[in-house]
């Protein structure tokens, strides 16, 4: 069957070791594994910043974080990057949006080019060339949206429902308190499971892929979970006791000579409380409770696939745009470039016949966020623009063709900027010297920072990335050897997106052509 | 006095080492020499790139060409570039163009974003936010423009005068030939010296400063000489002898075990004409007489500006954007590495009083075409853009600051998009894998190419650049720190544009204030 709709769907902060597929040990996750039976999965997945927003602006736009710009969170994703939303809308269909984008618009860039914000090519721009149907970022009240509405439509009494219903419990004794405080995540929600962001999302897709019926469309459903606020309603704040959550990584190796970067974020809030236990008792369960519901409503997602007859002509990506620390490493939140924060779930389903043969395989192969752009051009039968796009179509694997795999990656690419951060006061550096960028390989993990020596691990005998060899003598050559991959890297980026490639071989050698006769004898 | 007007002057194709104050025996340039004597001289100044369009785009943006995207003379700059002329224009004041530009229009980008190019946004964007007084480009006939024009009015009776006069001449039989073909540059231009594309150009530019009077304003003045064709008109055809031309710098070890891409470049017919010393012969000669005009036109200015008293109150920088190899190197035209082609002139005549001191020093300090935006717009007193601009201000030099140069840089760095050559086409390469990059030392000379061993030159023993050890085993530490250098480069480019470096210090730490409080207990 022809790949007519495509279906994009992205978790916020979802560790890939926090699905049964993915191996852990306790969660459940019937329907995220039942999507791995009938597409591939892909167990060396990385994204290309441990940060919602460089990283998703690099799956939606097929580049690094040094091609796009949007190096961080608050950084606007420049006017002059194209996103997948743009090359669908070229290609005669739209990019829809249910959830969470993360894009910030470049203001600066639009006044500069007198774009209208409020016409239709300024506004679409703005957006990342997302057609809105709920935009939903979920990470701060948005006491005026679509999901707020909705809750006071059902009932919920509030100028702001999230804050006091979604991220607020009750206690015991009647107090209401902010899920935002960990303290607290061992509460359920006081939303009720129905009314929480999980379900109204779900609820949208499904009633998006209702009304589209025979329609080709195309739907990045993007789940703000499990994401902090870590409060889940009930009854899954207390599926998991704290005895059925992996055990905690980290090593007190770490925290001698740690590198000045990690050192400072360590000195951050949110890092000094995870390395508290009682945080992490706290906080892995909710968790892990937040994944289950997930999985829950993705069961009914795929039910309404089957209902609709949608599983014949429907491409699904599924991934998630960076994990959690959840104390590893004495570490909270993310950002940094251990595996527990850039290694994603990555599983792809294509409706194709060419597929037959691979379905439920399971692949080590390289994949990177930038991936997915030149995946679905392809699975709908658009061009690649070349000239822009850094990551390479994955359907060689899943239709078995070797020579789409030829000369595959070996090495993945991941990106920090920490000009934002507190780390950055604490450290005294300015704000255009706070970059770091990690080359990973089957063996070895590189980092280098703007300023400060490299990190380096041995993944073959340390695999929990414990023991940093940075600065270890008897490794000057794999340091050598990595910095060369990561010069190499810099020089594949796509520099000269201003031609396409066969306007340049079009070009090529043509000058007596154009009336230009230079060192003719 | 306070700096009102600038005066940016360029030259094409003009080698450093042929003008009297940076060495050349014989070739007499007295005017070049008195700006060197009012204002300061740099002696190790490099371009970008050894190609027009890609190095101007570095003097015009203040970015490296990895950076700004024009990679070649034919790739667009892309339409989010910002230019010198912009930053004036948004400091109140336009740049007007007299000469070449080489700029190539966005059209691709203008039409993404609905750009009307016939409005007067449009039209500035598309050629680079210069204010057209006469551009004028000078490589191949411009039949319809201003010059052609005024050929015409002063009896130049054609259609096309500059190919039927400027570029033609005429044998002692009386056949008329073309300057295309470098046998007949030992004969004089058909136009008369007074309707020389050089005194056209030198014309318009004092009529320019006549008409601007006392107002305020900024004038790139952009000579198209002595870039090919080579022919010069009477008396300057015959100025200079060969024997009063600088030595062939070649060596037949280069010619030995040559770098793949080079021996390709040797293969293209400009290339292959220049290893012949009958060509050198007769364009040396004719490239001096060129520069002794100019020179000799540069004196005019100069006079001009005394008459209108404009010393007192105009910046001037006088630069070129390349060298031309005449042989050097058994090679022709430009494109490559070697110091013939990269290193250039650099004069920064200062009007201030705070630059009495410093008026006629030499400085042997490294500077760069990306330096030339920086330092117009400090000398005006406009902000320094520092998220996009990737040069430095050279008014720390001129006004003996020390503070200014403080951590001056230790190498400079070119760059060279080959895909559009016919050396690709030799060498079977894809268009998107012919990007090379230039680190280049007091002590050293790098390069490191796509897909091919790198070059490596001891210019302590070897200053000729003759003997590359790209591939002497000896050397690894070299190639290992230099290639480090080129990783420290690519890391210090502006990837994050879209905000300025203030807007990132207001909005770091502060997300509490946004109603976010992850990782709070």
């Amino acid at each position: 069957m022809t790949v007519r709709n495509l279906l994009f769907i992205m978790f916020d902060q979802l560790r890939a070791d926090h699905l049964g597929c993915y191996g852990h040990p306790y969660l459940r996750t019937p329907n995220f594994d039942a999507l791995a039976k009938r597409g591939v999965r892909f167990t060396r997945s990385f994204v290309q910043s441990g940060v919602c927003g460089p990283s998703r602006m690099s799956s939606y736009t097929g580049r690094y974080v040094s091609s796009h710009g949007a190096t961080w969170n608050r950084v606007p994703l420049p006017i002059d990057e194209v996103t997948l939303g743009e090359y669908l809308r070229t290609g005669g269909l739209g990019l829809d949006l249910i959830g969470k984008s993360h894009v910030t618009s470049d203001r600066h860039g639009a006044r500069r080019l007198h774009l209208d914000e409020d016409g239709d090519l300024g506004r679409s721009l703005m957006e990342g060339s997302f057609r809105l149907i709920d935009r939903y970022d979920g990470h701060h009240a948005e006491p005026l949206g679509g999901y707020a509405e909705s809750l006071r439509r059902r009932g919920y009494d509030s100028a702001d429902p999230w804050t006091d219903y979604v991220i607020a419990a009750e206690t015991p004794d009647g107090r209401v308190v902010s899920g935002w405080q960990m303290r607290n995540v061992n509460l359920p929600a006081r939303v009720r499971e129905e009314d929480s962001e999980t379900a109204y999302t779900t609820d949208e897709a499904i009633h998006y892929l209702r009304e589209r019926g025979d329609t080709p469309w195309a739907l990045h459903l993007s789940y703000v979970k499990p994401h902090w606020p870590y409060l889940a309603p009930s009854p899954y704040h207390k599926r998991y006791r704290r005895d059925q959550c992996l055990p905690v990584k980290r090593h007190p190796a770490e925290l001698q000579q740690a590198h000045p970067v990690l050192k400072a974020y360590r000195a951050q809030e949110e890092c000094a409380n995870f390395m508290r236990d009682e945080v992490i008792d706290r906080v892995r369960p909710a968790y892990q409770g937040l994944i289950a519901q997930l999985d829950d409503h993705l069961g009914r997602l795929w039910e309404e696939l089957d209902r609709l007859g949608r599983w014949k002509d429907t491409i699904i990506v599924l991934t998630s745009d960076h994990g959690d620390y959840l104390g590893d490493h004495w570490l909270g939140e993310k950002e940094l470039f251990h595996d527990t924060i850039q290694r994603v779930p990555y599983i792809l389903y294509d409706p194709s016949d060419q597929a037959q043969a691979t379905r439920g395989k399971v692949f080590d192969h390289w994949v990177e966020a930038v991936d997915t752009v030149p995946t679905l051009l392809d699975a709908l039968g658009l061009p690649l623009p070349q000239h822009r796009l850094e990551g390479r179509s994955l359907l060689g694997w899943t239709r078995d063709k070797p020579a789409a795999s030829e000369g595959w990656r070996t090495a993945v690419f991941s990106e920090l900027d920490y000009a934002y951060r507190q780390a950055r006061l604490l450290l005294g550096r300015r704000p255009d010297a706070c970059h770091a960028w990690m080359v990973r390989t089957a063996d070895w993990k590189y980092v280098h920072w703007q300023g400060y020596r490299p990190q380096l691990f041995n993944l073959r005998d340390d695999p929990d990335e414990f023991f940093d060899l940075g600065e270890e003598p008897a490794h000057d050559d794999v340091r050598s050897a990595m910095q060369a991959r990561l010069l190499q890297w810099f020089g594949d980026l796509r520099h000269r997106t201003s031609v396409t490639l066969p306007e340049v071989e079009q070009g090529t050698h043509r000058y007596k052509e154009a009336g230009v006769f230079y060192g003719v004898w």
